[in-house]
């Protein structure tokens, strides 16, 4: 499949949502002793409205519905934080959403959902089960279907990061970004490398869900069997015929994590910067303490951490038994 | 006691600690649905090097050190953050340092504070009873002392927040700040109110830790018997003669927050913008959500929210289950 989006499409976008998504901070970090990558920055877009770049995508389809569109209603399927973005997108906009979800999505995603109002539905293990009841009901009710990842709006909203990074660091030479159906690395790729070619783009997946990966050494899409990993959010069973597409022309390499090393990652992000994110948002950091991706070769690079929305309630439990 | 801070102090701060210190990012809030302060901004000086504003002060006073004071080292006493800040601006300007903590600082800190190599005393209940024993052992050992809010370094330090809220936006007309021993509040306030003396100054403290507002009502420092709040860093029984002053003349109301409230603020800032962070960090808001402040009076208000160290193992711990 030959698929492309060009420039145009991402400043569209990014026209379009600015009122409605935040401009992310890039943080510089501090220099720490006998530290390996003192130089890289952190896109800190779980600090995103609904807590990951998801929102991008989301308010890029949302705000060009029609009317009747609108009166009718979205619906999606989610790992989790499309849907909590969705839900946020349309409780702003007061679109009706449903959201269908994998059994195994996180509690705390669950309410997040729910608090902005959305329906939501559970079915299968996987983001593809809960895809194909989610695709079955939009026909059935002829509601609008938002992909999390395969659709045109989706990648040129997520592509509006690519653009923000070239202009928070214009010297920019590499960025990392965590792969999960490939929307956000596709959409930023293609919005980075055809404004400056020379940036060095880099993908980041976990050992036990290396859907891109594989579709890529295979050359065609290559649904796994199955995908086990702690970072829920970026275990899709396949990518989509359109994100392999721009991931062969704009992706230079992929480094596989793993799972150990989102745990470290994620105790690093706090430690270091006192960010509490999910494990797919410490993917890139995992990335940077295996050291795989060579970090030092790069001047400017950026890490972009993706999504926060990690299951907190634990700590507010703690606080509030010690309130009691 | 008569005692005030030039604006020159504060300047010359910035300058100073600029290289070590992070600009920490303002962040608009997204508008919500019955929403009763879309239009509040959020400083989130949770993101500071250290997790909190404190390392603005403790680099004031440690690059004025001469070489001989550095050689020697420098000591503290802390709830917490301060020496946190202490440890790692010691570590980044490679000088010996000791922190003493009260025996009820949280695990978390103290793990910190040892990471970053600093050592570490623990004695009496509050800061009130650690700081003696550290003053003590200052004197004998002829160690360079940091108080953690009664001195004119770091108070100036503090003071930098001030200046760096009215350069994020000018048309600032309200600060709310959270008040342990009142070094933020105090050095912020004088930065602030002599270059606009008409944005007002909000203080919070805990109805469980209301040491500035009693010594405010008193008309002199008065120290209470105890505090009991989960707010452990706002916790000092007393407040200095310099911040009392300070207070006096620049605090133009202190907002009281009961303890569930700080927990409420800690879970909206979670869900509204992914951060977590320390009871401390969340007084602000919880003033916000008490609806005290009246905050609808004020067109361009933020809320500092000060620190970020809240005790999250729990988290790492569900996750790291996960991955075994």
């Amino acid at each position: 499949m030959s698929f492309d989006l060009p420039p145009a499409s991402f400043l569209a976008a990014q026209q379009r949502i600015a009122p409605y998504v935040r401009r992310t901070p890039l943080l510089p970090r501090p220099r720490l002793h006998g530290d390996s990558f003192p130089h890289a920055h952190l896109k800190l877009e779980n600090l995103q409205v609904g807590g990951s770049f998801k929102a991008r995508g989301v308010f890029n389809h949302l705000l060009q519905l029609n009317e009747e569109q609108r009166r009718r209603g979205v619906i999606t399927a989610s790992g989790g934080n499309h849907g909590v973005a969705l839900a946020y997108a349309a409780h702003c906009l007061n679109i009706p959403a449903m959201v269908y979800l994998p059994t195994r999505a996180s509690a705390d995603r669950v309410a997040r959902i729910a608090a902005w109002g959305a329906r939501i539905f559970k079915h299968g293990r996987d983001w593809d089960d809960a895809n194909l009841k989610a695709l079955e009901h939009a026909a059935q009710e002829n509601l609008y279907y938002v992909h999390a990842f395969d659709a045109e709006a989706t990648l040129a909203g997520q592509g509006t990061l690519g653009l923000e990074l070239l202009e928070d660091l214009p010297e920019l030479d590499c960025a990392l970004i965590a792969i999960g159906g490939g929307g956000l690395i596709c959409g930023a790729a293609a919005a980075i490398k055809q404004c400056k070619p020379e940036v060095r783009i880099i993908g980041v997946e976990p050992f036990g869900a290396p859907s891109m990966s594989v579709s890529m050494n295979a050359n065609r899409v290559t649904p796994l069997l199955e995908t086990r990993t702690i970072a829920d959010t970026l275990a899709p069973r396949s990518v989509s015929e359109r994100t392999l597409a721009l991931a062969q022309r704009y992706i230079d390499e992929i480094v596989l994590v793993e799972e150990a090393r989102l745990v470290e990652a994620m105790r690093w992000l706090w430690r270091e910067c006192n960010q509490l994110v999910e494990p797919a948002g410490a993917a890139v950091i995992a990335a940077l303490l295996q050291d795989e991706t060579k970090i030092a070769r790069f001047k400017q690079p950026v890490a972009v951490i993706c999504g926060g929305n990690a299951a907190a309630e634990s700590v507010f439990a703690d606080y509030q038994n010690a309130v009691r």
